[in-house]
């Protein structure tokens, strides 16, 4: 089967660029067609612009694409536009990108906080999606010309995209929760490669603070997990309590977060429950049979020393999420182990896992 | 100066019995006298007996002394005994030396749990040693011997070590703590030598589990913090809630831990009120100036990113606690985080300090 | 295509035995069919038996295989059985095996220095493999019954592996080579796991020493690369100087040496074209197309910086080789680094390329 | 005794530049006077200039010292001026102020094979600093005002500082060397700290390259073992051969190298004779009594897997260097493995010990 959608990266030299490049090399629906990155790399053949740090060799249909700059005159073929870029720059560009008709799928920050961007962690809330359905059927009946079809939608933070995927889980069976703290140990890749994580500072130490991550992972669980309002923007979720502490620890690749957690309601489930609501948990890139789709969203571990980043990370080729050593919390209801792939499900291959629900809806 | 006091070492060929002979070894008042360890080691020089892993190198003194077996006779003219040994043998060996006489300080979990054994963090508890000082004087006034007048003392769980100091020195100021979850990060040292965790499972990885380590941590907190009842029996709090997590990381030394906390009381003190009650803290050992007491007991850093593992654990030649990222919690009152050295002031270091402190207040 | 041959393993829940089962479980032609391990864990479903530590998990054809004891009885319908056992066992067992007529291929030392037994680096020396295909012949002459047509073939250590690769590659095309020097900086996976190298030793370090790892390399080298005599039996390289430094380094997997070598020759081929050489290098099992040879036996790369372990170990599937900074020697002729995937070329990999080399050959 | 040399410090926020401030503020001699650093440092506390990455805290007095710009006015007073410089900007700045009769010890490569400047490993060569007595005396003689008096002493590289001290110790003993070949590990603070070496690329990884590494290590161990022309002017060894392959492995502190070696006599010492060299080798730092200098130059190590960066580094403070597994050589004559602390020995405490030295023999 031969893709037929075509898709496009921006910031193709970056450590998300990168993911996205490897990933959608083999997609069965997306072609690699375009890939843009600063005026540095502009011209030259991808081979020959990046710095690749990825264990898999570059893609041989990447590797001579030639790199252009990131304008969207030069996407405008593109189907989809994957967006890796840095945060100093993603906000220009990628505004320019949606308001010449480009659907961009982002792994930046600089929208996610916009009332009418969709914040989108794949496994859990593409019901968020519903608001770009319908507002390509406003397009259709208003018979809006491709120019004015653009949007944005983003993936979350990576620490994020693993803590929501249980949580999710446990609300939708269980209804609200009240309370989550988290402690995340998350991996070096995170810090992106240029330079990122210096070895000096992480090698036989943790570093217990991650600039803004705290913010972003309290405030988007909000969101993610939060409702669609009456005007089709996102209400984030104002009586749950999120609290949480970041650190970065000698790991390549792998967000590890021990999180404890409340249930609004007094009917509390049992542990078996608990776990037996994970196991079940079926998401809709499941239903939609998506390409990229785990097969299990949450993996639950029963090994008590489980999960741990080496061993784990992978599984379903970094799509799915595990959790492990669930227990009852003496303090709130619940305690858990999560580990989700930071630059697949909590980067690079969330954003490929939206782009595939999209066109599961038939709306790409 | 000359030591004056005559101590000996059980488990002298482990990790933490290795350790106390480095901190006996330039000690100005105890004496490096007598070296214990099992029948394999026994009567070879010590230099030959230990697979020595510290990076000082062996004390001179220690090199030639003939390891003798673990029995109270060997140890007859000590004035104090330090145990490192493992769990599986301390408990019958320790056992004998107290009944024999003998004043042990102990490393290992097996009486810590005993009503009326303190389990001392001297930084924090050394007013359970009052109840020794109370024995003391009634077999002064009985004129019991030398062999009635042995007793055990405890030292705590290293993850517990660091917790308890900053809780303590809170509780001090501010009145009772009703909730604590703890997340730990702790170093591969923690773990013993032979052969402790394996490298292939560590190196770019978290184990998210520590056998026993979770129940120690709840437990142990709670009588350490806890009260002296009539009857000399110790008494953990019952109204404290603590949770805890702990994970193993891919550091050599320091224990390092994000604590959220709440007080009992419904007047909460201000963040400056918190800082500065940890900057403040003083502890009997510094009182009493004993010889290893660190200046400061509780360094609070400023820096965003601080305290780490590798550069901060050596403060006060690791009897001293590091606290930073000292803010308000969500769910909870505070957060914070704290590291600790855990084979000097959660294991070894604390062994000598109680020690130190005895010799204070006149006791040995 | 099912599998059509039977495999054994044994030591099966060891690390080496665990890569064979792993390798085994997808392979087109090998079917896992037997599992043998220590009396402790006869007798228990393949799951309940091991301390599984690979990526991948346990292959659901393996989970509840029951293991069996280490004896040829249990085997006897198998093809072939690949032998991860421990040296302090592989020994007796081994022998029971061939002698009772199983074809036993083994990663263990205890034969390798035997005169008969064929030492086998697959993408090297499958030339060797001629005096087992002899002995085949002579005993369908003689018509002898299945319990006399047992035989033991090595292959060998894992850091000899990397090593005779290129070495071969270049003897091939160049003529005899008089001296080598190799540096090695080898994995902790190579150090096995029950408990293997302990954390603490290796977190911030490195061990310059490997039992028995330098005369390994220096012996088998000579070996490997040698020639068969008249008795078809193998007679090492009596001229060629070997000189090995080996070093355990923080690394999971992969084994990187660095090699100085000269040729006996003083006509000494260009740089250009001992990198044709490398690059031109093709073996037996790909010849035959072996179900597991690389495409590529030695991957020649041209960045400066490269191989690395982290980044190039896995190239076809760690059944490759890789050679990088090939460049002039002041000393000798030539330097460069060379990496190996320890354990699947250099170790379990390597058993099956063997195996699939006498399949190839209709030995099987 | 107060510190009577005012000494300065160029680079001072680098990661030289910190260790130079951590040995100089409790040097007995020399006190740590004048702090130089770019221009976006200059002006500000120290304390507020740097990022400090060291274990050890800022020590007091450099806290509150202002940093001024590096121009040889600001220094005019110091006695000796210590340049922990970056390569790009030391040439013209050391060129400035050795112009403007300041002494410079510098530790940036660009004037090492300047072949009137003195290149000095404190432990090995300082009979090369016999060129500035001559040229002291010379000026004395003229009675050159201060401003002509200035000069550069460049310290080597921090992998050529462990390699020559063994080398220089057999040289002494027993003849020219004609051969070697050195495959080093090196540390990664000798990348730097802004940022150096990523995490991600040395995380379960080496690096077979470090650039320019191997021609510095190649050749200035010919310059540093070579003699002093009739002009006064370095003539480096010429018939000496030097192989040398640097790798960066995931360590801290401390490089470790692995040396084969052959002498240029027939005649060979005996491997015992060769262990007693090293161990009787006494340098001029020691013999002058300087105040960093090692109370043994060379330790030799007969552990069978010593030395060990995180074990021996620390030696007579990083002072001296670590001799282990001596042994004879199938392709040369010896082998060994020698560790260096790349930060003292190697870099900023080679520095020291030459100042040191310049004040032993009366020149500063």
């Amino acid at each position: 089967m031969a893709p037929t959608k075509k898709a496009g990266v921006l910031g193709a030299t970056g450590s998300v660029g990168q993911k996205f490049i490897l990933l959608l090399s083999e997609h069965p629906e997306f072609e690699l067609y375009k890939l843009g990155a600063s005026s540095r790399s502009a011209g030259k053949a991808y081979k020959d612009a990046v710095k690749w740090r990825q264990t898999a060799t570059i893609p041989e249909l990447a590797q001579n694409l030639v790199v252009v700059d990131c304008k969207s005159s030069e996407f405008a073929d593109c189907d989809v536009v994957f967006s890796g870029l840095d945060a100093d720059v993603a906000g220009d560009i990628e505004k320019e990108f949606s308001e010449n008709g480009l659907v961009v799928i982002s792994n930046a920050k600089n929208y996610r906080r916009v009332p009418d961007v969709p914040l989108v962690v794949p496994l859990v809330n593409t019901s968020h999606l519903d608001v770009i359905s319908r507002r390509i059927k406003a397009a259709n009946e208003q018979n809006l010309p491709k120019s004015k079809r653009g949007y944005i939608i983003c993936n979350s933070n990576c620490s994020t995209a693993g803590l929501v995927v249980p949580l999710g889980a446990l609300m939708e069976k269980f209804g609200p929760i009240s309370t989550v703290t988290v402690t995340t140990m998350q991996a070096i890749s995170g810090g992106g490669f240029s330079p990122g994580v210096p070895g000096f500072d992480i090698l036989d130490n943790v570093i217990p603070f991650i600039s803004g991550e705290e913010e972003k992972l309290e405030w988007e669980t909000k969101k993610i997990l939060g409702n669609v309002g009456d005007d089709d923007t996102f209400v984030p979720l104002s009586d749950m309590k999120v609290s949480a502490q970041c650190n970065r620890v000698a790991v390549t690749d792998g967000h590890l977060e021990c999180v404890s957690m409340a249930f609004a309601s007094d009917k509390k489930p049992s542990l078996e429950q608990v776990k037996q609501a994970l196991r079940d948990f079926r998401s809709e890139v499941q239903v939609l049979n998506c390409a990229s789709a785990p097969k299990q969203a949450i993996h639950v571990l029963e090994e008590n020393d489980r999960p741990q980043p080496r061993l784990d990370r992978d599984r379903d080729s970094g799509y799915a999420v595990s959790v492990g050593r669930i227990r009852e919390d003496p303090v709130l209801d619940f305690k858990f182990v999560v580990l989700s792939h930071n630059t697949v499900i909590g980067a690079a291959g969330s954003g490929i896992l939206i782009a595939e629900t999209l066109l599961g809806r038939g709306l790409l």
